[in-house]
């Protein structure tokens, strides 16, 4: 007999406001949409499998509230569901242009020949142009994990932070995601912002009422906001605020750091590739295309040492991470990765939670493209 | 007539207890030293250009005041004077064994290769175990940036920064540098390390007898320490405190992140090359040798798009960073490398200021190992 671990790193609150669905339902149904509307059957499913893997993860910012923010971008014909994506390199790297596809089948594509690289020449790059919005940058790097392979990927996006020592939007939350592989799962799987947070945190401190605490976001004068958090999510909205830099104001705790990897990241994912950089970037919905740039790296460990040797030294490590002692104050020592892998266990069980607002919104576009079922509950709270 | 702009990012305070040397003059003394000591002069001149550039840029931490670091870890063996060192490699990349040698020394053989496979397969990637203390880590990927290229460089390093969570020393400050050319100096050099501040800010705090702000530093029953700089530092050394890495205490301001990126540099650096990593890296003077691991990676612009293109963007997008609007606490809007520039510049024509323990320090090695002269002041203070 064992235990069953549940755990959710954005458990929903309040619950009563949530359903629970399935994952393969989650993502058959927002497969369906993006087909409907002219998606190839297999780039629908892409789409869908990047957007359901973050919910899995607990990133539900990323996750299918977002399918209307897409379905806005075809209308307006940012997106290309049709994109005839072309690739230019020489040896080892290149440039993928996406034709104002979706970005996660911009992505996937990248991937692929970066996994064909890696193995010839025991590295592989390829950038992105004309792009679009492609999901959680974790998702590209986990793929190059699938073959083996340690894997890099971020991407540039639309603007809200400030650069360092200034004021107003003007860089993207610019991640980075890297992915290695371990003897046993989960796969180290690091996915962070270079913002000091995610737009998404405080959209939700916005939806639960609480007060956001200074530190976050400052506004066009360069004063401190905090408290009201649906507030500074507008002034947020309206370009009247800004989210800082991993690091926070100024250079004191390390704001030049923050900005300097969401800079150097903007260079090779915007400006290297050919894409937009910084507030150049488009929103997906808008009058012109996003033209959003990625980036996609994989190293060959086999081309470094022995893949045994290097998985028990990984293991090794682990385990020393977690025979630290903990911070009083801490919940637990975690791994990069950890968090969502135990979220994802969870929700493959028991669903992944929807806000009812988002069950509402997925039906309706469903409704409106002519799908004639609604979205199955798995638990109704 | 033009006016001569003297900017110094790390300005010697107080000015009475420095004496300023002529860049070249310092690095022939050093070069001596380490010659003197049986390393061959080739590689003296490159560890002594290694160390007068960080003192160029105003990193006076890494600069001149380790020469006598690096004599001790001579002296005790550590540090291998005339170190055999091999590369093993397939395609793009491989790992070079620096057999103990200098980290300099292991640092430019490895960067040289680096730009041999970048040339052929528009990247470039070699790590290497078996190394020491390489200095800053600007020095390596801006090598790439005299070539054409964007280069990076990282390292990992002996243990003063806790993993997130935790308490006690266990991560190195394992820095990231990032040089990317444009089309006028200064070329972007982006060169940070992982931790919230180096441990060099906190030698500053205690020599001036200022007050250490909290924020930085936490014991080992993760109270956060702040006020007596000296004392934070003998806490430190003794293993009794550990620098917070970027992103401070905890999870709310990123500490994950911070802590995130110094693991995944350090199984860049230290597990994949075969190195040691975290708190198994040695010291340069100890009882067993440091085995410190590098990373060195060069990317191709060409292979990317046409160089001329991407120097106009690149020059934009510095033009558009320039035109924000300050923050009013600011001092001014910088570009990652500006500042080290600026230095350098104002250093090559007025000297460096060496503090006059260092000048002490210096002298008394040279004199120990038979050198029959005095470092030569340019201005004495």
């Amino acid at each position: 007999m064992f235990l069953l671990e549940f755990y959710e790193r954005e458990p929903p609150i309040p619950p009563e406001e949530y359903l629970r669905i399935d994952s393969f339902e989650l993502k058959s149904f927002v497969s369906n949409i993006y087909h409907s509307l002219g998606a190839s059957e297999f780039d629908a499913d892409i789409v869908a499998e990047v957007l359901v893997t973050a919910d899995l993860f607990g990133i539900s910012s990323h996750g299918v509230q977002r399918v209307s923010r897409y379905v806005g971008g075809i209308k307006c014909g940012n997106i290309n569901l049709k994109p005839n994506i072309k690739f230019y390199g020489r040896g080892a790297v290149g440039v993928v242009d996406g034709d104002r596809g979706f970005g996660q089948v911009v992505g996937v594509k990248a991937m692929e020949i970066v996994l064909e690289k890696v193995r010839d020449y025991g590295v592989g790059v390829v950038l992105a142009r004309n792009s679009n919005h492609y999901g959680i940058a974790g998702y590209y790097a986990l793929k190059a994990v699938e073959h083996g392979y340690i894997g890099f990927s971020s991407t540039n996006s639309d603007k809200l932070v400030s650069y360092v020592n200034t004021v107003g939007r003007f860089l993207g939350t610019n991640p980075i995601a890297i992915a290695i592989p371990t003897p046993n799962p989960p796969p180290i799987l690091f996915d962070a912002a270079t913002s000091i947070i995610p737009v998404g945190k405080i959209e939700v401190y916005s939806k639960l009422g609480r007060e956001l605490p200074p530190g976050f976001v400052i506004d066009t004068d360069g004063n401190v906001l905090f408290g009201d958090a649906k507030k500074i999510l507008n002034q947020l909205r309206e370009g009247k605020a800004s989210i800082l830099p991993l690091g926070g104001l100024g250079e004191e705790y390390g704001g030049h750091k923050g900005s300097g990897f969401a800079f150097i990241v903007d260079i090779l994912c915007g400006v290297l590739s050919g894409a937009a950089w910084s507030f150049h970037v488009g929103y997906t919905i808008g009058d012109k295309p996003s033209n959003v740039g990625h980036a996609f790296m994989a190293w060959d460990i086999e081309s470094f040492m022995p893949k045994q040797e290097f998985l028990s030294r990984i293991e090794q490590y682990i385990n020393e991470i977690k025979s630290l002692k903990k911070h009083p104050k801490a919940d637990a020592i975690w791994i990069p990765g950890e968090k969502a892998w135990k979220t994802m266990q969870t929700r493959l069980k028991i669903g992944i939670p929807i806000h009812r607002n988002v069950y509402d919104e997925l039906n309706k576009i469903a409704f409106e493209i002519g799908l004639k079922r609604e979205l199955k509950i798995l638990i109704k709270r």
